[in-house]
C-alpha cells in the first residue's frame, strides 16, 4: 500500500497528522509512506504549487491522501502559481475523471444544519461530479478583439465517452445504493447538456434496474433545499457538480465532516487508484490553532481503504468510529463544541 | 402605457387574469392593453414559440407581463421550437440584459422555508443576474470530431462592455439597499470569470459608498443556505444567476411568490422598458384547476409598475396588498392553504 500523503497549506497539516493517527492505529500491514509538497507549501519551496518531485511520487503511489490547499500569500499570483492548480494538476494528469461526494446526516447532528431538522435527517446522497472535462479543461483565455474590447472565453464541451465513463460509476453506485440515479444537466439552453442526456440515456439500457430521471440544474439547486432527500446517486458534470456538491454539503451542517474521492481507470492490486480529500479548504484564518474539524480527512482516509485498497471492513471501522464520537458529543468548534483537532482524532482513535 | 399580456401555457392564463384584476382595480389612466400567443401556445396556432406577430407586439409594447411557457406536448420538438425558446427569443430580441430577482422573506410565512425559520427570516436579496450574455447566447452545437465520436460543445463569454453594463445595474441597486453588493464567479478556474471580476473592481471606483466582495459560485450556493442574511444585493453571470436564484427563491419557501425584472437599454416614457415574470414555470399538472399562486404574477405587475412607468406608489400599494393577504393567512396550496387562484387574487384586490 503505497500511500502519498500530500498535507498542504492551512490546517491541512494538522488534520492529516490526525488522519495518520487513525491510520496508525489500524495497525495495517505493508503501509509504505511518501510525502511531498502541494499547493502554496509547493509553490513557497520549489516555485510551483504541483512541483515536479510531487507528481513523480503522485504518479508512483496507489492512492493519494490529500489535505487541503490555499494561501493568502498566493492570491495574487498568475493563476498557474495559485494553490488550486495543485488539485487541477493532480486531476489531470492523473485522470481522476470521477468525483464521489457522499453527502450523509450524521445521526445526532440534525440541529447543526440550517434546514429544518425534519428536512435535513433525511439527507443520503452520493453526488458522483465528472472531473476531467466540461468548461474547466476547454481551452480558455483572455483577449482583445477587433472592436478592441477585452473578452474573457472558456470552452465547454464533452465527448460521448467523456459522459459513458461518469455514467457507466453513477449507474453501478447506484446499484449498490437505492438504484435512483438523477442527471443534472441543462439541457433546455446548452449543447454540451443535450449530448450528456443523450447518452445517459444510452447508458440506461445497461440497468434496467436503475430508475433514472433527469432535472435542470437550476431546479436541482431548488430540491436540495426544498427536499433534499428525494435524491440517492445524482450524476452531474464539472461545473454543476461543484456548485450542487458544495450546496449539498452545507445542507447536512458543516463541511467539517464530508470526504470525497477522486478516482481514474488506473487499478491498484485491490482497487483504483484515487486521491481523497475533504470537501472543505485550507482555512487560513484558524490555521495551526487546534481547532480545526479532522473528521472530514479521517473520512477520507476511510474512502481510500475503501476504494483503492479493498478493504471495506477498515473502513466501515473508521466510519462507525466517527459517528460513535460525533454522538458521544466529542464536537469541534465548527459544530459548536470545544474539542480540539487532537482531541477529536484522540477519540476516533478510542473508538475504533 | 402599452402593456403586453403574454400568458403563455399551463398555469400561465389562469395567474395572469388575476393579475389583470389587480391592474384594473388600479384604474390606471391610459393602459393600453395588447395580447399575443408565446411558448406551447404561440407553437400549436402559429408553428412557432415565438411567433413573428407576437415579437411585432413584444417590439411595440413599453411593457411586456409574462405569464409562464412550458407543455409537455411539445418536449419532444427540435430545441429551437421548444416553448422556453420565447423566453430566450424575447431576451435576446429585446435586449433585456439585467434580471432583478428580489427574494424576501415575507412575514408570517418563516415556516414554509425548508430553512430553520431564524436562518430563513433574515432573507432579503436582490439577485442582479446578467441576461444577454454567458454560455446561453455562445456558438453551440453537437458536432462529430475526427476520431468519430460525437461532441456537445457551448462557448462561454463575457466581453468587458456587458459585464459593466451589469455592474453599473447592481451597484445602483445596492445604493438603494444595505449597500453591500457580491459579485459571484468562479475565477479560480474560469477566464470568463476573471474579466468578471477585474471588470467589476473596475466599475466599482465609481461607487465608493458601497462595499464590494467576491464569492466563487460553489461557496455562494453554500452560504445561501448556511446565512443567506449575509447578502444584500449579488451580482453574476447569465448561468449563476439561474441556479443561485432558484436556490434563493427556494429558500424563501415558495417560488409561488417571487417575482422577476428582465430590463433593457430602451426607455419608456416613465421608466425602462422591460419584461416582467414570474420565477416559476407553467407547472402542467396544475394546470386549470385553480390551484395555482397568482401572487408572483401580481408582484410582477408590481415591478412592472415601478420599472417600466415609474409608479413606485401603485408598485408598494400592490406589495402591501399581497403582504397582508399573506399575513391575514389567505393561502395557496403551495403554501400549505386552500384558497383557490381566483380566491387569492380576489383577496389582494380586496387589500389594495
Ligand atoms: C479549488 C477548485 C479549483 C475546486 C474545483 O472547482 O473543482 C474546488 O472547488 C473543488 O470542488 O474541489
Ligand atoms: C427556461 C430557461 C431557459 C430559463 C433560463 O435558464 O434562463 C429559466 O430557467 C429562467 O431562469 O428564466
Amino acid at each position: 500500500m503505497k500511500i502519498a500523503f500530500f498535507a498542504g497549506d492551512g490546517i491541512g497539516p494538522e488534520i492529516m497528522t490526525e488522519a495518520r493517527k487513525v491510520l496508525d492505529a489500524l495497525a495495517l500491514p505493508g503501509v509504505e509512506a511518501l510525502e511531498a509538497d502541494v499547493g502554496g507549501a509547493g509553490y513557497k519551496k520549489h516555485g510551483h504549487p504541483l512541483p515536479p518531485e510531487t507528481l513523480e511520487i503522485a504518479k508512483a503511489a496507489d492512492a493519494i491522501l490529500f489535505g487541503a490547499v490555499g494561501d493568502p500569500d498566493c492570491d495574487n499570483l498568475e493563476r498557474h502559481l495559485r494553490p488550486e492548480q495543485a488539485i487541477l494538476g493532480l486531476r489531470a494528469a492523473l485522470g481522476l475523471f470521477a468525483n464521489l461526494r457522499p453527502a450523509t446526516m450524521f445521526p445526532g447532528l440534525e440541529d447543526m444544519s440550517a434546514l429544518r431538522p425534519e428536512v435535513a435527517r433525511a439527507i443520503d446522497i452520493l453526488i458522483v461530479r465528472e472531473l476531467n472535462g466540461d468548461v474547466y479543461f476547454g481551452e480558455k483565455a483572455i483577449r482583445t478583439l477587433d472592436n478592441g474590447l477585452r473578452q474573457g472565453f472558456d470552452f465547454m464541451s464533452y465527448d460521448e465517452n467523456e459522459v459513458r465513463r461518469i455514467a457507466h460509476v453513477a449507474f453501478r453506485a447506484a446499484q449498490g445504493r437505492k438504484k435512483r440515479l438523477t442527471s443534472v444537466d441543462k439541457a433546455n439552453v446548452l449543447e454540451t447538456s443535450q449530448l450528456w442526456r443523450d447518452v445517459v440515456i444510452e447508458v440506461a439500457a445497461e440497468y434496467p434496474d436503475v430508475t433514472l430521471n433527469h432535472m435542470y440544474v437550476d431546479n436541482a439547486a431548488m430540491q436540495l433545499v426544498r427536499d433534499p432527500g428525494q435524491f440517492d446517486v445524482v450524476v452531474t458534470g464539472n461545473l454543476f457538480g461543484d456548485i450542487l456538491s458544495d450546496q449539498a454539503s452545507m445542507c447536512v451542517g458543516s463541511i467539517g465532516l464530508l470526504a470525497s474521492a477522486s478516482l481514474g481507470e488506473d487499478q491498484t492490486e485491490y482497487g483504483t487508484k484515487g486521491m481523497y480529500e475533504p470537501i472543505h479548504g485550507s482555512a487560513p484564518d484558524i490555521a495551526g490553532q487546534g481547532k480545526a474539524n479532522p473528521m472530514a480527512m479521517i473520512l477520507s482516509l476511510a474512502m481510500m481503504l475503501r476504494h483503492s485498497f479493498g478493504r471495506e471492513e477498515d473502513a466501515q471501522r473508521i466510519e462507525k468510529a466517527v459517528s460513535a464520537a460525533l454522538a458521544d458529543g466529542v464536537l469541534g468548534a465548527d459544530l459548536g463544541g470545544s474539542a480540539s483537532t487532537r482531541e477529536v482524532g484522540d477519540a476516533v482513535v478510542n473508538r475504533l
